[in-house]
């Protein structure tokens, strides 16, 4: 393709209003163009990197025995009825929803659960067609609260959705298993340095879920990994021993003592004033969910509450932090002094880093006042101990007792269910097996075809510009000759494009009526993998750049196109 | 793929609820599910189609110069309304829309032009960019009215719709002409008998326009095509010229005569009871626009009012016949008497049909009554004429005035315009060229991949099922084992599967564990183009059938793979 017919306009300045990396990037680049808040245009160039991207996952789904379907845009609302997720998802926000002329009411798909187990249901007619994993590529919709971060997170945006419908157990893992690996397979052909991390399930439910990362500074997702085996996880879901500091085994229970402590809100404050280790105290926070019950949480002071855990403990869709008024109800006191003690507002629970805790600071349910040498039972009812922390780097790895685990950011790309028979219950999506009714086994897996390309421009590039792995680069290699006035260059640039194109290699040629610097600055930015500069040594030699390490080789033209 | 891997499942019986033939067989064949009203699932073996008619539109695109992106679905109501096409398409109804979180209003995509000006003129910088010609695939929305004919009027669809930018007109012509050309090749891919036909440019506007017709019985669009020349229109389009079989020259002016027609509505009835000949009729009809105006229209007893002519020639969105009421209001009569002579509250126009008429009769705006002997200027003032009429088959052609129209009935599978610059004005899409701001020259060009399969099944099927052609057939060919429980047999038929797999053929291979005629019932339905049928005579000779001609030829192993 020649420069000048595909309607290419880079952009000399980052845009204003652009604040994550790859949005900066393929918007100067030319690649996209923003229309509304996380809604774009996917330019000339945009659309052939996601179309590589989509082909690279078709071939992997393939492979895999995943067979290509389309399902509709337009979801029923009586569908999602049947699942109950439809107020969940309307509450949430998320969900675009539309009446149609007749009143009808349709979600725009934002996933296809409902759909697909539909589908199935109206042709499966025996056990004997099983198991078989549907797949689909295209557009699905989320009404996000901030779209933000580029193409990572909009509101219209494009992935492909795989459903899996086993007879049993055993087979649903195996095929969790097998699209496991085939992800693997994307992620390393997309040439990502990645993870693999155990994640939480969330509304869609299920029991085994992992999410495939792109590791990159800007991610928003943390992830913890053991530096001494392979466990990983998304904080969300991370679990991890932790440094018990202190052995209370022997420890003699001291008397309950109140002490005033005006002002003293915070634990680093109240440790501070109490001259105690942070380790001694304990934190109590009041939640609100979304059924509108209290609950309090109680947390070793240094540590931090893992909402996501708390919600799947509590089996509720959300939790905030309640507000003062809340807390006031629950306590007497005002916000910074709730504690377990004479607690009647709010339902107790503790994390299990403060089980074997005695002798402890807590809040005293009373403004201005905190208790000193609190202990379970003794002067309140020994609550549920569940593990409601955040894991963080240093913590001993709890699958191999030895590493610590590190952080790192990541950017989620895939992510893979083992969702049992939740949907195939709810919707009655059953096969007679062995003169039984048997609720298929389900999994469903995701990956973002536009999300790839983003996380692609997030971890790879440099202060000029994109720089695209081979396998999803729009062009293997833009030839460029130095001066457009000079005809000999011209000419050359002209053949060793026909040639390459006859080679079958995807070739761009910068025909533009434009200066060297410009021509070589778009180059860059572009991320084309290769560039071949046409200029002062030609037709003898020309200049072969590797776009990813900078270096140049001088070659014959031969040897150029030997290259591919 | 192996029959038994594809979740094929193909039904005894037609779907109960489905009218339309390409329905009912793609129901039945298991290709589509329907969802809700005009929403389907796009089955394993549908997809292919589809996708293989993707790729034919997308070869055929490319060849013309046109390069592909990808436009949001999700269309901001602000864009629309610098076009004003908002009100108008909401008010057709067949706008699906919807509020986000922000209540802000969003179209589903029925067609693009805005989104594309928009992203033009935002990229655009010299008319040196120019001409560029700009195309996606993907889904389009259109809350019909009544979703009917299967896939063909479906409220979720797939097409190809391209925008082309030229300086001038003469650029723009050209690219018209190109794309025109480019959608003949694609219909010809297709195996199509087609037609290419003037049409009405609708709402979307512009000067030229042309559809391309898929010809099937079944068809909702009427064509009109000459014996003796190129030329075809659709009926809403057609001119023609017709027999004027009284020449009128040298009629006296009798006197006008009113008579009393009790019950004498029709046009049949009345020439019957007045007993004159109906081409010395005349009706008046009122319609009623949009803006609510009234407007009378006359029109020779025995020809018909082409209401598209009518909205061109008012330049109105819509009109519909008059109720009872206004009718009254305007003629004082009931409806059936309106006639031109003191017509007071509606506008009169005439159809050139009755321009040379003298002595004609006419509706007496009175209620049962009539005049005989009616003429122009004498009896009323002469109104505006203009071509209102349908032609019809037996007319004579306007373009050679030799042939005849002959009527046939076909499926519009593509429609192009030359927009000119209507969008671009509107949406001040311009260009600096000799120190002028030019509004860009733009055409359009849409071409429905969903309805082309569902248009290739209406026109080839035959009592057993869809008969593909081979282009965008789901498989080339399909390997049946006889007898599943015949070991030679099932070998060699997977021997022949596993062979024409390595020469790159698409094959599927009936692996099922289904009786003979089972498998052959449905090889028919499905549309496979060939069959190879391993049976008794194997390993020595196979059935080689062609799905078309029904032709059997025995083959050898050998001579059936070198077929591929």
């Amino acid at each position: 393709m020649k420069l000048s017919k595909l309607f290419l306009h880079t952009k000399k300045d980052n845009p204003k209003d652009a604040v994550s990396l790859n949005q900066k990037l393929l918007i100067r680049a030319g690649y996209i163009q923003q229309v509304s808040a996380g809604i774009y245009v996917y330019g000339p160039l945009m659309w052939r990197v996601i179309r590589k991207i989509e082909q690279i996952v078709r071939e992997e789904m393939d492979r895999a025995g995943a067979i290509e379907l389309n399902l509709p845009l337009l979801q029923p609302k009586r569908l999602w009825d049947e699942t109950d997720r439809w107020e969940t998802y309307l509450r949430s926000g998320i969900l675009f929803h539309l009446q149609d002329r007749k009143d009808e009411e349709y979600a725009l798909a934002p996933t296809a659960e409902e759909v697909i187990t539909n589908y199935v249901r109206n042709e499966v007619t025996s056990y004997r067609d099983l198991p078989v994993n549907l797949y689909q590529i295209g557009t699905k919709f989320r009404d996000e609260l901030r779209p933000r971060f580029g193409l990572i997170r909009g509101r219209e945006f494009i992935m492909k959705d795989a459903y899996s419908f086993d007879l049993d157990e055993k087979g649903s893992k195996k095929t969790y298993e097998d699209m496991k690996q085939a992800y693997v397979k994307i992620c390393e052909r997309c040439g990502f340095k990645y993870r693999v991390v155990e994640a939480d399930s969330g509304a869609i439910g299920g029991s085994d879920s992992a999410e495939f990362m792109v590791l990159a500074e800007t991610g928003e997702d943390t992830i913890l990994e053991c530096s001494g085996c392979d466990y990983g996880a998304n904080l969300e879901k991370a679990t991890a021993d932790y440094a018990d500091d202190h052995d209370y085994a022997d420890s003699k229970l001291e008397p309950l003592k109140k002490v005033k402590t005006p002002g003293k809100r915070t634990v680093e404050d109240l440790c501070k004033f109490l001259k105690i280790p942070v380790e001694h105290s304990v934190k109590t926070i009041i939640y609100e969910t979304d059924k509108g019950d209290l609950v309090a949480v109680m947390m070793r002071g240094d540590y931090d509450i893992n909402e996501v855990k708390l919600v799947n403990h509590l089996g509720v869709n959300s939790v905030t932090t309640a507000s003062a008024e809340a807390v006031k109800k629950a306590t007497g006191a005002e916000v910074g002094y709730a504690g377990p003690i004479k607690l009647n507002g709010a339902k107790l629970i503790a994390d299990l880093s403060v089980k074997s805790m005695v002798n402890f600071e807590c809040g005293g349910n009373e403004t201005d006042t905190h208790y000193l040498n609190a202990n379970f039972k003794r002067d309140f009812p020994t609550p549920e101990f569940v593990d409601l922390r955040n894991a963080k780097a240093g913590d001993l790895c709890a699958k191999c007792q030895k590493g610590q685990l590190k952080e790192c950011k990541g950017i989620e790309v895939g992510h893979v269910f083992n969702l049992g028979s939740k949907y195939s219950q709810a919707m009655k999506l059953t096969v007679q097996h062995n003169d039984k009714d048997v609720a298929l086994r389900m999994g469903c897996y995701g990956i973002g075809i536009s999300r790839i390309a983003a996380a692609a421009v997030e971890q790879m590039h440099d202060e000029h510009g994109i720089v695209w792995p081979e396998e999803i680069a729009p062009y293997q290699v833009i030839v460029i000759p130095v001066s457009g006035k000079d005809e000999a260059q011209t000419k050359l640039a002209e053949e060793i494009y026909a040639k390459l194109q006859k080679q079958g290699v995807e070739v761009l040629l910068d025909d533009r009526d434009q200066g060297a610097g410009f021509k070589f600055k778009d180059a860059e930015l572009i991320g084309i993998p290769k560039q071949i500069i046409v200029g002062r040594d030609a037709p003898k030699l020309v200049e072969f750049k590797d776009r990813k390490t900078g270096k140049v080789e001088k070659l014959s033209v031969e040897e150029a196109l030997k290259r591919f």
